[in-house]
């Protein structure tokens, strides 16, 4: 069997870490590990597989003789060092945002479209964690019944923003129930029993580009641009999994007890739908779980076509890391690396 | 002046004890406070004005010579002693969900509605606490552009739920930052560093009656029947105040610097609109204001005419007890008692 000399760029963020963690448990046919980060982690160490590793600077000389780089550092780093990586014959999947639009630069979610690995051309994109949820749900809706518009508004873990923001929701809650001042080091506000209405930056349409995220990567990666999205994109105060209620729109006629027959068979999506049982999905109850859960399916009533959807999944695994390792699964399938 | 005796049934309630804050804060024309409760209650203290007040148990008789009652004890409590209060010639406010939908009461929020309070029999009902902060967001836009559809999303405070879902937030919280066993007590699953997307009671479309309450609601508040709204309710570890996420679509169009200016002027709302700056409402920071909070106001681009808001308010006082006592302060203004 082939195996590969596989590069993790920012090795030591919290979804870095998930990748690693990732790639082991599910095999990935790994040669030799390579973890980057900053000059600042440079030297910390990481295990994998059961041996500790020690970080190295992510700079173009270490891409000699990568076959496979998965970054995760953030949009500048992406810009710089994805090329340099590309050049010295890597093929990178990016997590970040400075690809993902690019029109050559494939953005894909292996369950919904694959196919698109087949024009990459070094660079694949590894979408938003809210719109791999989402569009794992969509795929499926939008092959039976075609989907018009979305309306979603996102529940958004703070482990999406990193392992800081993750310390500052248990430092504030501790904070908030003692009684004592609150420190803010990593949102511009309290998180801790608080909702922040702000994810990313906001342009000049009031929108943030988190919410255009959800509105632009679901067109590209369904291939379809006249599926039309509106977001409100929200920072809530759980540790992780993201959820997200959904309503859509569809031309044709889909009832409830439909959806959730195809949604059962739709690979990598769980239905789980008793809500007069308690069974619903929630983030508390879903971390590390690599599935979308979707429940609180019903018919939107004020349509002629329409779903209210709920829907959660492990931002960092289903929504970064695992998305990433399952790409570079599907290239070694496809023979693409 | 005329003076009133004015009766709260579930004195020792979230609510109950809002509504007598407020009185006071308000100088409403009591004469003489009668706190009632359930026979479990009766015998406990409240204090008013600066005096202690045994609570009393409710039942018909505690009603003789009574001007004004609020309730808020429950839909059961309401079902059996509301009518006994009004026969005995009290006017009652009641916040429970028992009579809302009756075609001959008033469902009243006073800076909506107020007209609707001349056609009362002895009984008025307070709209569920979703509704009353949407609706008065939604009236001066529906003045101005008449509003089609609505897809609200909801992010509701513990608060509503009462006193004792806010200890268990609190404790909870604890008991998970610890790494301890999380007790439930209040809620049928976790509410700390979760979310439950179960609000009352299911029936067999799959809703909650919290989302069919927002459905009927608005449309018998905004008085017009063609209002179509859809909702998804949310529980979320946060103490007070509701936030909601609002979709709506108008069948004339309406700019969003037009709507900042309208809802500006609009009795009781408060525009809290500059996101580049970081200002928009949060519940955390809105306890304890009687105004409804608007912010992230803008253009739906994937309808000709729609608008994307943020609502929060505080869910007590806005939402039940501050309401409750703007329409008894209304129907002394209208010599309606």
């Amino acid at each position: 069997m082939k195996t590969y000399n596989v590069a993790v760029v920012g090795a030591t963020g919290a979804v870095g870490r998930t990748m690693l963690k990732i790639l082991e448990e599910r095999s990935f046919p790994v040669k030799n590990i390579l973890p980057l980060a900053s000059a600042r982690s440079a030297g910390q160490k990481i295990e994998f597989r059961g041996k500790a590793y020690e970080v190295e600077e992510a700079k173009p000389s270490a891409f000699e003789g990568i076959d496979i780089a998965l970054f995760s550092a953030g949009k500048d780093v992406s810009l710089e060092l994805a090329p340099e990586a590309v050049k010295r014959g890597a093929v990178v999947v990016d997590n970040s945002n400075a690809f993902r639009m690019e029109p050559e630069v494939p953005l894909v979610v292996p369950e919904v479209n694959p196919q698109d690995l087949k024009k990459h051309r070094g660079l694949i994109a590894n979408p938003n964690c809210s719109t791999i949820q989402m569009v794992m749900v969509l795929k499926p809706i939008h092959d039976r019944a075609r989907v018009k518009r979305v309306v979603v508004s996102t529940y958004q873990a703070v482990s999406g923003t990193g392992l800081e923001a993750v310390e500052e929701l248990k430092l504030q809650s501790q904070q908030v129930i003692l009684g004592l001042e609150t420190t803010l080091r990593v949102y511009p506000h309290r998180i801790a029993f608080n909702l922040l209405p702000h994810i990313d930056v906001f342009d000049d349409t009031g929108y943030s580009l988190e919410e255009w995220k959800m509105v632009r990567e679901t067109k590209k990666i369904m291939g379809d641009e006249s599926i039309q999205v509106t977001a409100t994109t929200v920072r809530v105060p759980v540790f992780n999994c993201h959820s997200e209620s959904v309503n859509v729109e569809t031309w044709e006629k889909i009832a409830p007890e439909e959806a959730r027959q195809i949604l059962s068979k739709a690979p990598g999506v769980v239905v789980m739908d008793d809500p007069k049982n308690t069974i619903y999905p929630m983030p508390a109850y879903l971390s590390g779980r690599d599935e979308v859960f979707v429940g609180r399916i019903r018919e939107d009533f004020t349509v002629p076509c329409g779903l209210n959807l709920w829907i959660v999944a492990d931002n960092l695994r289903r929504g970064a890391a695992y998305n990433a390792v399952r790409i570079c699964e599907s290239l070694v399938e496809y023979n693409l690396v």
